[in-house]
């Protein structure tokens, strides 16, 4: 895969990432400080656990400020702009969302194989780097993590990081095993969406 | 005190702590996802906060991916198993759980001060890797940490961590010290168990 | 501006985070050991987030156990000493709240400076280490986290920051860069307490 087309994505998913955290936030009435807060936590917040727990420090965007200005951006347009997010169609969120996820994990288990060489950790940051965002974004709302709770959201990105190790251990070259992990991780959370899958849930009878 | 029953006992808290995830995931109806999530958290939440705050990284789980080994076998084999917590006596769980906390205590005063030489410092890094990773999973299920609340838990491990820096300082052995740590730990939170012993809770009248 | 003044203030500027954060622990009805890790991740939660992220580790507390002492001093004090919150005059902790915030964001901008080149991610930092121990402690206790709800808080830090890297621009020493942060994150949060200010919030009709 072309390597500044994945950089690209990478910062449209980001973006995206940014105007969920601004659209939460609006619900909880915070100030224009608070919801950028919210935007780059949501954005950042995964890939930023992943590097603090690789040593890979300082953080991807201490390095690259690219991102940073790339949530300010998107997170001002986005409080200037929408007013009413009835009006957007109700699907084009969630796709966003979904093809920035599956960069993220991608990304996620690319860059920690580079630090150490455990496919089980590999999955883990990828899974990490696309649902961390969004944990720190649901408890700083005071929300339990919804990624925890339905919806085929982190199996999707553990089924990705599965395709994208099994590709490497196959012998295929990197750029193919990412494309297999994002086009996994895309297929399983859109047809997650489109038919309202979720897992069975854990529950104790006390 | 032999190393390789130490790293044993060290899984076995893992395992403990685990599995005290599980049951409180039980509650919250998390998908599975969810429960291997908050019982990971728990498990290894303590000591990757102790790693990444000494410099320590990559984190103790990445350089030892047996502990994640440990963390799933325990985590699924326990969603299969327990139906009704009911029928578990009442004490099993809290003193593995005592068990699990003392050696982590050990195990996190012991390794600090193979990075720094403050005891003050290395009581706290005790403290942390014993409540760390209940904290964070109180944090997700959005309950104010019970660590933090009442019961003499977070009391044990200052003790056992003041024993393990005392006895250093009065020239013991680093086997010694990590064992009057632990025993002292262990003691201590039994004795709580037991006869239900708290601190007073500081109030304030407004 | 002189060191050891500077490094004065900073601790006092520790302590009277360490405060507020027994104060929030009084009205939760915590145990005394909760109340001092809720004061110590007050004091020191900010400062240990910016060392994290840069790679600045151990991170400054396990280099200087001054500012523990400082915590742990200061929390027994207050829990000995404060009964009756409502005796203390309204306007005190604010105030030398706001000294801590000032000092806490020039320090933030200033250290991060000796790591990275970005004033984008220097004034991020600053915000960081004034805000981030609040945010920790507002999420602890299971609030949403105040800082991003109202008052003009973070934007005072936004602004010293501000001052602070475009002083360094402008060709400026960085002590008259120091001082002029803690100036401007001095009088912008006093006038929001004397006046009430807050930025407008930003709600979404749904």
């Amino acid at each position: 895969m072309d390597t500044s087309l994945l950089y690209l994505i990478d910062l449209f998913g980001t973006a995206v990432f940014a105007i969920s955290g601004v659209l939460l936030a609006g619900r909880l009435r915070m100030d224009p400080f608070g919801v950028i807060v919210l935007a780059g936590v949501t954005a950042i917040g995964g890939g930023t656990m992943r590097d603090i727990a690789l040593g890979a420090t300082p953080v991807f965007w201490i390095r690259n400020t690219t991102y940073l200005w790339d949530i300010l951006i998107t997170s001002v347009l986005t409080m200037l702009i929408v007013r009413k997010p009835k009006r957007i169609a109700w699907w084009i969120l969630p796709v966003c969302d979904a093809i920035g996820l599956a960069v993220f994990v991608g990304i996620g288990v690319d860059k920690s194989l580079a630090y150490q060489d455990s496919s089980f950790v590999a999955i883990i940051m990828g899974v990490l780097t696309g649902c961390g965002g969004g944990i720190i974004r649901d408890m700083l709302a005071r929300e339990i993590p919804m990624v925890l709770r339905s919806e085929v959201y982190a199996t999707a990105c553990i089924i990705g990081g599965l395709f994208h190790t099994l590709a490497l251990y196959l012998g295929y070259s990197s750029s193919v095993a990412l494309l297999s992990c994002i086009s996994a991780t895309l297929i399983i959370r859109l047809g997650a969406i489109r038919w309202h899958l979720s897992l069975p849930i854990f529950a104790l009878n006390r």
